[in-house]
């Protein structure tokens, strides 16, 4: 089948996709061909549109097919509450999880200078522009629990500082249900480290 | 992210494929967007490009963008020896796994009268329009072993027997490496039927 060319053409652009190995794109490209070329179709317009026209949100980097996304538009959401985040996926776990109603800014990354990202790859510059115009009352840092999330995380509330914005980190620790047997030390030291008080209700 | 009309028709898109669910969708829309336009683009011109062009095997029914496939184009394949397969991924296991060296005819199905699947469905009169031409000299049936792609096996075998073509039916009997304790009763059954003399070289 490998002499093919358009059936292999379309196998290897299929084996790009993360996670999709030979066998998959195999089973992927017969499958559109055989049972769903109307699919296929559709699938081809909807990601040739998508590459055309979905870019960046001018205010929060979410992707987005119109100057800003549709959480920057939505005027229910409050702009005065920001949470930073690395990456889109991240935004949208917190979408899918919390209650959140607040606004983001997404970093697309976290500062990593051995691999060369800095302050201007993470485009902190738009994230300070956002926070001199003195409309937001708490900065809430979303970053992962790793040395490059902490460093990215203590530098973005070095660069807060001056606008006295509330500054917050969410919470790292024990997940719900949980094993504390089976859980890293670095975790269970966070866990340690950020306990709260106990109350009991009378 | 889902009031993002563009990028949830994409996720939409993505989901229709088999073994693809709704978080992996996400994740590689996602990676399209973010990390791989070129990829998205490739896939996405492949994708309608396949489906313009890729059409049947005149002869054999798999897939080819020319009038015949590579193996029917193949003067070096032996077209002495047909191989009847239900699936074109058969076709390739076999291709994969063999130096088989005929041709193919791949029926796409099986004979399945309560799911409407009949002769005409599988295009049985191509087959034996293969046959009456009298250029083949064994017919190897290599249907699945399941009820129905027994049907189809006797069927094809009562359609060949007009053309005084040689019959077979590859082997079915316990897997290399496998264990006989583990194996299911029909396979076993097969085994034991199809057991084959041991020879011992001197």
């Amino acid at each position: 089948m490998h002499r093919e060319k358009l059936l292999s053409d379309l196998i290897d652009a299929l084996r790009r996709l993360p996670g999709i190995g030979q066998k998959t794109a195999l089973r992927l490209a017969l499958h559109l061909l055989e049972h769903d070329r109307a699919g296929a179709k559709r699938l081809s317009q909807k990601l040739h549109e998508a590459v055309e026209r979905i870019g960046e949100c001018r205010r929060c980097r979410a992707l987005t097919e119109e100057e800003l996304c549709a959480i920057c538009r939505d005027p229910k959401r409050d702009e005065r509450l920001l949470c930073v985040v690395e990456h889109l996926s991240d935004l949208w776990a917190i979408e899918r999880a919390t209650d959140y109603r607040g606004r983001y800014f997404v970093l697309k990354g976290k500062l990593s200078p051995l691999d060369g990202i800095g302050p201007k790859e993470l485009q902190l510059d738009r994230l300070e522009h956002l926070l001199s115009q003195r409309a937001i009352d708490e900065l809430i840092v979303a970053t992962s629990p790793t040395p490059e999330g902490e460093a990215t995380a203590y530098y973005i509330a070095e660069m807060a500082r001056p606008y006295g914005v509330k500054l917050s980190r969410i919470a790292y620790g024990v997940p719900v249900g949980g094993d504390l047997e089976f859980l890293d030390s670095h975790t269970l030291t966070y866990a340690f480290r950020d306990r709260r008080p106990l109350t009991v209700e009378e």
